[in-house]
């Protein structure tokens, strides 16, 4: 489990130590309320880090296909730039984003390398978290926010119901981080040294520069139309003769970057929530957020954002709940966290399952067979400004608004004072 | 063709006598120059129709297939709604919303029942239009708004492109006014006193009230696999229980209005230019807006508010045009005239091809597999977050801010004065 927040009104449980947890835990102690969390897991460098340095501030699309200037061995066609939002591309490594919110985070709060059981509701309304070493702790309020296995799935929907679990995308991810100078020697220097997103029929190849702009990090995705065999294991080992003949017709400078693929590489299975969304992200006052309620592929690389967004609209409606309290008799504890969820659930649940839904849209865009034939390239080239538009939903969210609307909704659900 | 404007400085042929054309030309009356134009036809009562009194002010969507509450026969379970737009449903008659405009244009400006034959760049630079009665026009300037089969994209793009010619959808429409009566005892009283689009696994129903509400207008959708067999014939004779067998599944008081349809029936065609879009709007000073631009598919119900954008927009340039031949003589007529067709095809195209692929995207989302499945009903509904938003970017478009970026950036283009 992640900590336990002991406001002199309300405790709350907070399960899972990965960014929405994390963020979470923060954004409450800043309300001077007392938190417990746990699990910082050293994070591997991955596909929505950035360079701090990194002079980009769009989003960009190229034509990983074409062979058209046949004269220029680095032409790819550029397709599409939109901007990267408020700040352009602001990022940072996911394991030191942790590293800075684990600093906020007094140790006493933290309950390390708990594994939850059980979950139960005693007679007197409060919430009892078992967990799988025989301890447990005791809450008002449980938020989960342990991810696309998250237990409580299991717990809220039955083991035998797909809800419970996250689906096969039929995308398979592969990584690698290459050095600059050989990025350059495949792709020339301005593609290289500029983010950009390759796109052609069934695959699509993004990457992020790294490391002080001395490496790109690299996923390329290739559609699968089997199943997979195992949901428990997800990470298998690959080879790169794979990649390369899901590569084979692209862009010869393209081919020549996949080389610097390790030769023996990890083949990691996408799984999302699509299929089979939850119904509702709650069971009583124990609540689901970020890829515990809506677990998206990463095409967007917006799925820890939104759940970010998730803890923020979270943090803001406690904040709520307790300055209610304080000021209103006529209210329980119990009524006061219910009425918050639904608050919060009309603010977010939308928009969560709609970054599951759109996340798969823009890969299938990215994917679409339409590339590979010249005839159609003006079609698959509209398909950007739908793109534009699911980029702009996600890089210029309003969050004060979100705030704002959150703050005011929940005062409505409130009884009048007495 | 539609007609032919006599400005003091530029002359402008406009070629098309629908709300496109019309629009226009009422527009560009507006800004005192002189104006020709043809060929209203009386256009049937169809999709985009509604009574001026009608109260909604929502677009909504139920299941039309769901069977959950057998114990009331008229239950449909209730989807989205989302507003429908600055007024509301501001609805008309297409007939008489051209006879409107129609009062507007003076009688010696139409030019009735001409049928272009060829348009020919002189060597002086004016436009030649030649008419299939060996008759004649002039102008500096053209543009074709003659709909969905523009002999223009022919004459532009050539006999044997598919770009010539816009490409069967895969959906047959099939069309009846239903007396409210009658789509009460189908439907109960509130599902049809209220516009709604019912929606089922390939195949969709909406209808509009018109004739003060004593009417339901009603086009059903059916998804059709095979090849259209001829593109010069879109409409052709049909049976009711066609329609009957691809709704056989559906609600049982669906079904019953179903009834109401005619036993011969027109089945039409849909086509639209998703497939193979127009990689440019103009030859020269040739300009196509509207379906002769981007037909698109009916299921936003948006194709003529999207190329009266399209007139508008050109309105505003084509008076900034002007403004800027009579002020500024370092310009040429043809020289300002490309400039603003730059700005228009900037300001336009993206918004009219999206408009193409939208209408094939919510369709494909009101005929998702999905709907007949109990399992997956939680997913299918997830889709109206996506068409929520497509709905809104139509129908709450900031045209004024079109216009004031259309004339910003065609000072751009201008010369400095001399």
């Amino acid at each position: 489990m992640s900590g336990v927040i002991e406001d002199t009104l309300i405790e709350i449980a907070i399960v899972g130590g990965g960014i929405i947890g994390l963020s979470l835990t923060a954004g409450l102690i800043k309300q001077n309320v007392n938190v417990k969390r746990s699990q910082i897991r050293g994070f591997r460098s991955d596909f929505s880090n950035l360079d701090d340095n990194d002079p980009n501030d769009n989003l960009r699309w190229v034509h990983g296909y074409n062979k058209r200037k046949k004269e220029d061995p680095f032409y790819q066609q550029a397709l599409f730039k939109v901007d990267a939002g408020y700040h352009g591309f602001d990022g940072t490594r996911r394991d030191r984003f942790l590293e800075a919110l684990d600093k906020i985070i007094p140790r006493r709060i933290v309950e390390l390398k708990k594994r939850l059981d059980t979950i139960e509701k005693k007679s007197d309304g409060r919430i009892q978290l078992k967990f799988t070493d025989g301890t447990w702790a005791e809450a008002d309020f449980v938020i989960r926010t342990d991810g696309i296995k998250s237990r409580v799935r299991e717990l809220m929907f039955g083991l035998d119901n797909p809800i419970s679990f996250p689906h096969y995308t039929h995308q398979i991810a592969y990584r690698a981080l290459i050095p600059m100078t050989k990025a350059i020697q495949a792709l020339g220097e301005y593609i290289a040294r500029n983010q950009h997103n390759h796109v052609e029929p069934n695959a699509n190849l993004i990457y992020y520069l790294v490391e002080n702009q001395t490496m790109i990090n690299t996923t390329a995705f290739v559609f699968d139309p089997n199943e997979w065999p195992d949901d428990k294991v997800i990470v298998v080992p690959g080879l790169r003769t794979d990649l390369e003949k899901a590569f084979a017709q692209w862009n010869p400078c393209f081919t020549a970057l996949i080389q610097h693929f390790p030769e023996k590489l990890e083949k990691w299975a996408v799984f999302d929530t699509c299929d089979y969304p939850a119904p509702h992200f709650n069971q009583g006052v124990i609540y689901l957020t970020g890829d515990a309620a809506h677990a998206s592929s990463p095409h967007h690389g917006a799925s820890a954002c939104c759940g970010i967004e998730d803890a923020l609209c979270l943090c803001t409606l406690i904040d709520q709940v307790n300055c209610s309290l304080r000021g209103n008799s006529a209210i329980t504890k119990e009524e006061a966290l219910c009425a918050a969820f639904i608050v919060f659930d009309a603010t977010r649940r939308t928009r969560g399952q709609w970054l599951v839904n759109s996340s798969r849209r823009v890969c299938d865009l990215y994917h679409q067979p339409e590339w590979s034939d010249e005839k159609k390239w003006i079609k698959a080239e509209t398909c950007f400004e739908e793109i534009k538009d699911r980029s702009l939903k996600i890089s210029h969210f309003d969050y004060d608004a979100m705030m704002k609307t959150a703050v005011q909704e929940y005062a409505k659900m409130l009884p009048a004072k007495v």
